[in-house]
């Protein structure tokens, strides 16, 4: 696909196929991923693979119970608006997509953050460009249950920063109102 | 062109011909960075354009001063790799890059790094596209100078996430080796 249809294409996806993912596909996109900028060629990032429908059902109603607690310790956050759409039983934080992948590194390694979602980026337009779709779920960061932790081998040393739901999209929603970019100041 | 040349093509550019970049190029650069994934919708992304081949070189040698400053007081950090590199009084950071491209937001706002390093990586990959190179560059993030922060607009609500140089490339170097993907884990 040109680099302006997958610009174009690549759209958060909430809503997929029970149509499990080739984990070979799931590979390619990974090794598309890392080739993505980083600061020093570090490369910090890491990935677990989760494919196993209980696993992703388990850790998404843990997720929303650890977020729900964060909203009623903090009922002014902003979070407040998702208290609703989390509280919902039937509700899904990856949206039932039959793969997440986390993209993890060292816990408060300098760059992490923006090296990981480099990586993130890298792998969501690889995923578009073959024909499936992701969404970059932040709940899905929220995991405390200690058997989850374990199964996915989350030691404190990691730090989660992308989890991202992935399959084939059910329904590609249309680009949603983009505001005009903000140009501070152009110095010529 | 196709997405694969763009992950393939897209180098870190440390070698830029001084030619200047139209404007309005820099602009369609930053009209597809906003097409990036971001939480919520908050576009939380802004821009500072520096053209200005002057203030370039201002920003290039208040940044080194700061960060050899650093390095003196954290004798033991892994910054002190840099410090030959930067002591070096005719190393301009951005590699006399004819234009740079600043990334920031609200300063302290959630998820500002990912998002702007999404914005990023679309603004690096859209260059590549268009036969520009890019290099991130961490070290221009050390602005104090209260003359150049003026100039810049750069206020302490502000955050600045990337600094990209960016120009025409003079040499396009080889890819620099990646290690082979460190997945964790994979949970079927």
């Amino acid at each position: 696909m040109e680099l302006k249809e997958v610009f174009k294409n690549r759209r958060s996806i909430r809503n997929f196929k029970s149509e499990p993912i080739d984990m070979e596909l799931i590979q390619r996109l990974i090794q598309d991923s890392i080739l993505a900028p980083n600061a020093g060629n570090e490369q910090p990032w890491k990935f677990i693979v989760v494919s196993n429908r209980d696993l992703i059902n388990r850790i998404s109603d843990d997720c929303k119970h650890n977020f729900l607690q964060f909203i009623k310790a903090n009922p002014t956050s902003p979070a407040k608006k998702y208290e609703k759409m989390l509280s919902n039983e039937s509700f899904n934080i990856f949206y039932h997509a039959p793969v997440v992948v986390y993209i993890l590194g060292n816990a408060g390694k300098r760059n992490l953050v923006a090296d990981c979602s480099l990586a993130a980026s890298y792998l969501m337009m690889s995923a578009t460009d073959k024909d499936l779709g992701t969404c970059w779920v932040n709940f899905g960061m929220y995991i405390k249950d200690s058997t989850i932790r374990e199964e996915m081998g989350l030691n404190d040393d990691l730090q989660i920063v992308a989890p991202i739901a992935l399959g084939y999209p059910e329904k590609i929603p249309g680009i949603p109102v983009r505001k005009e970019p903000q140009i501070l100041k152009i110095i010529e």
